[in-house]
């Protein structure tokens, strides 16, 4: 095999995001950007808010000399300051910026954390339904993601978990709100999942860490704080990233935490930013790090993004869909009119409306749809969702 | 273990380059910043040049809508068509878009490669001395490193390559300028490199790739053209950075490229690219690529670069140092006059100018010294350098 082994693998059958956005363009060019309805998209459209122009445009304007080098491989001092205050506000817990290392968003920032915890052959528990790309971003250094079923209402089944955990098992991945479908975990579950880790760690006598995947954390409607499993668990290493709250995914920046008292918390900090460094990241690109530092707040959009998630909720459950009402995030699972998902998105995509099947996330039955897209966008796909429910009916 | 055996490895004996800059601070608080002639950076000191920094306020202050989204996993296509169209001119190879991948580096380049390429157990051939990083980049993924020693006038070792090549080999790297020597390889070398590589290939039944890390090739010094591989062996991966040339290793911008006659080309590239986005690179930074669009040339530093190399080589050999003479880059390696270059490199230090000892590049007997500083820090360490070869006399 000229390729790795596992890479021949993932090249010969495309990802559905790539599949979908290849099918975006073409139905674009066919019949107009405007004409679709591209609800599959996990790449916020809307502009940076002004605040970020404005510290963007006065950082580049001042020409402070120094600023495009390397730094230290955990990030500007500065900026890991500025996350320790942030999550001391949040948690209550008494973070210092030997804790936080700056990453290239979430994505880079679960690769570090993966690179850094895992041994070939250990596990890594994730719930479903979840993000895809935790499995990949395991198996780079071999380690095995190991999937527990949804249960009826997507929140976390502890005893299915309970029995999932062997002596093989390095961590659990929590995602809350969760991609798809938008839910927080209760503080009773994230309670829940520290005893169960507690006492099956004490059992093998191995230190069981809890991944957090707090990419949508400060993007939750209605008032609602979201409980934070750093508050549940001390072995938990947190993660988010900018580039929701701020619309500016390409630009990758986010970091990862480790709990002030995670045990051996000095050795995981040490192997997440030797991670950073080796996996070749070497340093969260730095002209980010120096606007991002002068943002005291980063929620800038939560209004909107309520806004359009009641607007796309509210029309859907009209007309008469099952839709998993989200709490956070940007992301909506719908329960599909047909058994088979794929063949509903199908038919959406007959009324020009793109969607992903619940399949890619572990979640057959059901189909995601995005609201990080333009008033009109949601506006536009109404008249398609009306018209795909009535034909299958 | 809590964390990842590899890795425990690495934090507990941390690599010189930290241990130095840690040293460094301290001499710096201690005597003041002006006072210490830190030769050991790899970080260049020179502020990005004019046109970088015109590109990029204009760019900012444009606000075209949609520039800091994710783009394709490979990064724009206008900016692959760029760097094809410039290696078409340098190689007169037929490249188009779809050889090239934009990265985070060549950092981010070389894990990209070493995981679309490595199964475990697979070994990667590199001729001392050579970039320290490699090790640990490639063991990421299961590889195995495996050393050629250093011949008496540092050129790659063909005979001993020969040997070294197994059933097991995936590829071999080489560096041209190389860092730590600056020396370039003759095209004589390159292409006894592709002959042993081509023959052993069909001993072996196996396709034996090349990795050739051009990041310094396009600052040659005296007129002189670097020879690529890519002009001597088809299955090449190449890779370079605009980190040096444009002063802005912190923004982590660069690219790797599969030569358009690769066998199982498409293969090759779709791994890289898959590699770029489950490494959680996902794509190279969204705005730097949008400013480096608009250089049409990112050599600006090269008569800097070539007046401080003369400078440097001219002042140590005319005290007696025994220097090779670099023919590109920014690093310089010299001969130590103690055949301990640990103890040398300490002798520096006491005359507050630091140095990274050879055996860190698997060049015991020499140590390297960078000439990516200002011109005062060159000239105020003379006079140290003077010192410390009289002091071991």
């Amino acid at each position: 095999m000229p390729i790795a082994d596992k890479i021949q693998k993932g090249i010969t059958s495309p990802t559905y995001a790539s599949r979908l956005a290849a099918e975006s363009l073409t139905l674009q060019n066919q019949y107009g950007p405007e004409k679709i309805f591209d609800l599959s998209v996990s790449n916020p459209v809307l502009e940076p808010p002004p605040e970020f122009v404005k510290e963007l445009q006065t950082f580049v304007d001042a020409r402070q000399s120094g600023t495009h080098r390397y730094m230290e491989n955990a990030g500007y001092s500065a900026n890991r300051v500025m996350v320790a205050e942030q999550l001391k506000r949040e948690t209550g817990l008494n973070f210092s910026k030997d804790e936080v290392i700056m990453t290239c968003g979430s994505s880079g920032a679960l690769n570090v954390v993966f690179r850094g915890l895992f041994n070939p052959g250990e596990e890594l528990i994730s719930f479903a339904p979840f993000y895809p790309e935790y499995a990949p971003y395991v198996e780079n250094y071999g380690g095995i993601c190991k999937i527990i079923p949804a249960g009826p209402d997507f929140a976390p089944d502890l005893k299915a978990m309970e029995t999932a955990v062997t002596p093989k098992t390095k961590a659990v991945i929590i995602n809350s709100p969760n991609n798809p479908t938008g839910l927080i975990c209760s503080q009773e579950t994230l309670k829940g999942i520290s005893d169960v880790l507690t006492r099956k760690g004490a059992e093998y006598q191995t230190t069981i860490y809890a991944i957090s995947d707090d990419t949508y954390c400060r993007l939750v409607f209605d008032g609602v704080k979201c409980p934070r499993l750093l508050n549940y668990y001390a072995n938990t290493i947190a993660l988010t990233s900018y580039s929701g709250e701020l619309s500016i995914s390409g630009e990758r920046i986010g970091y990862a935490v480790v709990h002030p008292d995670c045990q051996d918390g000095k050795d995981v900090f040490g192997a997440l930013v030797y991670a950073n460094r080796t996996l070749g990241f070497v340093n969260c690109p730095a002209l980010m790090q120096n606007v991002i530092r002068r943002l005291p707040d980063t929620s800038m959009y939560l209004k909107d993004y309520q806004r359009k998630r009641n607007y796309l909720f509210g029309k859907l459950v009209g007309m008469g869909y099952k839709v998993v009402k989200p709490a956070g995030g940007f992301f909506m699972l719908v329960k599909s009119p047909l058994k088979d998902d794929a063949a509903f998105v199908s038919e959406l995509k007959k009324h020009l409306i793109l969607a992903v099947p619940g399949g890619e996330f572990q979640a057959p039955g059901y189909f995601r749809i995005s609201f990080c897209v333009e008033d009109k966008t949601l506006e536009g796909a109404m008249n398609g969702f009306q018209k795909a429910l009535a034909s299958v009916k």
